[in-house]
């Protein structure tokens, strides 16, 4: 057996694959608008590593997306953690937890969906703005 | 970058070992007991699939895990998703969308993680009882 992906349902399709994709990182592997049923599947993968992915389903007609305490996040690792966290900052994104250790990092999608960054190798030394930065919400 | 795991938190982590390893087929890659943490950290894996992993968090101190609809799924392809659901079934675990088509099936962990199955290759011939067995419930 193997794993093939986690799905998660976006409220915004535009601003999600605007987080998945252009700050994240991921890249779409396969998008299928499925009129009959009003609805949008959007395959997403990390570069060279579609083995695990991450599948996006738009609903057409929209409800509210609350969250659960039985999902925690999904966690990738990063080639460059402050400069993602930097990318991410400039575009709205708050840092929940900012990579004050240069290792670890919290995130949150559009619709809430907790994202970890790991520093891929060693952690990074420390670097402000991260380094005194304080959390910011819950993740 | 890479995708490491997706994380979900278990109320129960035997109840939850035994439903993600024992009937699902998962292995356990990793185990941390955290004593000043009060947590334990369990790592699994399909077996030979270890770069996408699954972390079950596993708060001592407990608190109720609700479900959110922002995550819909984990999906695994399996070898023999009637042979899969018939285990699931004499374990006491409700197949909430039953595999009617030789192709796919769903159902939920102890913590309600809605867990997607797909047939490998192409789907089985129908078969009794799964061809005339309702949808129970949701996932």
């Amino acid at each position: 057996m193997r794993f093939l992906h986690t799905m998660v349902r976006v409220t915004d399709l535009d601003a999600s694959l605007h987080f998945y994709c252009e700050l994240l990182g991921l890249e779409v592997l396969n998008r299928f608008d499925i009129e009959a049923g009003r609805f949008t599947l959007v395959f997403l993968a990390a570069p060279g590593n579609e083995v695990a992915q991450v599948e996006l389903t738009h609903n057409w007609d929209p409800e509210p997306y609350d969250g659960g305490r039985n999902f925690g996040h999904l966690a990738y690792e990063v080639e460059d953690i402050y400069g993602l966290c930097q990318r991410m900052m400039d575009a709205g994104v708050t840092v929940n937890r900012p990579p004050r250790d240069g290792h670890m990092a919290f995130v949150r999608s559009p619709d809430q969906i907790s994202i970890e960054l790991i520093q891929k190798g060693e952690s990074l030394a420390p670097q402000e703005p991260w380094s005194s930065m304080e959390n910011d919400g819950v993740w």
